[in-house]
């Protein structure tokens, strides 16, 4: 069964582990936005659990096992406390952070796209839902915080390609029926090295041609 | 069965009540936000059945309760059409929706965790849901609105709490199997004056500690 | 059967045209916001997709019609790309855009009404999601891009009365059982034609009575 990679206490302990620096970011940004503590709670628990609960309702897996196990639920806990009474030195890791970050973004691509398979979709799909899986807690985060997604900013660096990297992969390993432990355990790793390097070396990705003659003017005042 | 706390026409009138005074509030603030009258309509709609419907999803409910019964659909056109014509006599009357507003959070807190619990949830995931179930409605308002959400707003009295309240004396009920009429409604009042004297004292949430360090210029710019 | 409408093949191809020229409506204002290509293809895929798959999610035909139909996805790539490449030409085309945008909310309120009734909802329940279904997409794209929905703003030409026009119309032919390819295309052209009006008649939606005493001195600021 494709669903089953690693051992299952090893799957979940890394579910675990990008749910809760998933939960990180979001209580990070509560508090730059002036949140109060249940802000801090909201925006940990939906960026962490926000792109599981979407793919589990879209392939019908329902209950979403984010309601079903309660470690899903309790982890953003832990990780709004910590930011709540340690924030100034979560920051000063800031740069952890974001390391872990692409652990979980590469993890939760490859689980996305292998449950949706699982459940009958096909590769393509399977592919796109494991993608919105990986980013869609981040979208939700920035919508519920009223800011414009991340994911879509051209002001930010490459984050969709390293989760479409690593999705891609995974359907091509489906295709060719060699998915393992070993070549899934390859895709994490390649979707979260290409997601350190896009940070590295401020990778960004275009926005649409001919743009700047139209808005040269704006931008002058804008940048 | 739990679901049947009250007798059904009881039951149904009191979800009737808070429909209708949660989407007086979304019709409120589609007024106070210069909307034409569909956006008077699409908010009092979403925050009166967001989150019965984001929980009906959740649990697999489907279609939500919020379509197939007509008088959940119809009920927050009557409170549009009433907020639309009346709106300064309801502005006016702005403690009332603030009193009956409590009382919706206090029976959907409630209502929303027996449905969760009796669709094979556990305790907590349930409290969980209940929770979102009274609060849902409102942050989906606030984001289509453009705002951020009030639940999540450190300077806005508390509105979690009262709903946490009552969403964990219901799952300690039914933990100790003395969920019944009289119990399930004392939690409905203990969140209800939970929330009354949450306005009337002005309670509110704390920010994450230390903050005020970091951002003291910020803020003195801002306040 | 209701929802076979029209053969498969044309239904499909109805079904294909809404989703592309909602992806291009999409896509303009990722570019207009300044987004980067994952943007561009992000807000593409919600605006033509977004509420379909609401729709699919409340009658519980999951996985959404989306995620088991490779056009479906695909479509909104190809609008996407075209915009990233032709930006100004297709700006240029403007009226065509909106023009293609009317005719997907006649088909879409259309189709939506009938595969609402025909998983068993209600007459106007039916109706309604419909509606949701025409106009859900819209507003997605407007909350990710982080403005309040055109669908709600006072400013903006009327979006849902002719969405709902359309869906009553199919309600109506349901319940008087005559709903065939003549009459639900009767339908989708009516929707179409009065949207055409609204767009070149500027027919507004009033705001709430007596809000002008209230709010004269902000406009004043305002406008």
């Amino acid at each position: 069964m494709v669903h089953d990679l690693f051992t299952p206490s090893i799957q979940h302990t890394l579910d675990l582990v990008g749910i809760f620096v998933f939960a990180i970011s979001g209580s990070l940004l509560a508090v730059r936005k002036n949140l109060d503590v249940f802000g801090i709670v909201v925006l940990a628990e939906a960026t962490a659990l926000g792109g599981g609960i979407l793919r589990d309702i879209v392939i019908g897996a329902v209950p979403p096992a984010a309601f079903t196990d309660l470690g899903y639920f309790l982890t953003p806990l832990i990780a709004a406390v910590l930011v709540f009474f340690l924030h100034p030195q979560v920051e000063r890791i800031n740069w952890a952070v974001n390391v872990f970050d692409a652990a979980g973004l590469g993890l939760f691509c490859v689980t996305g796209t292998t449950k949706a398979y699982s459940y009958g979709l096909g590769l393509t799909s399977s592919a796109a839902l494991g993608v919105a899986t990986a980013v869609g807690g981040g979208v939700l985060r920035d919508v519920i915080a009223n800011e414009v997604p991340s994911l879509v900013r051209w002001d930010r660096d490459l984050y969709a390609v390293p989760a479409m990297a690593g999705a891609t992969l995974v359907a091509l390993c489906i295709r060719f029926s060699t998915l393992n432990a070993v070549t899934s355990g390859t895709a994490v790793v390649a979707a979260f090295v290409l997601r350190l390097l896009a940070m590295h070396f401020h990778w960004r990705a275009p926005r649409s041609w001919n743009r700047r003659t139209a808005t040269v003017e704006v931008e002058q005042h804008v940048e």
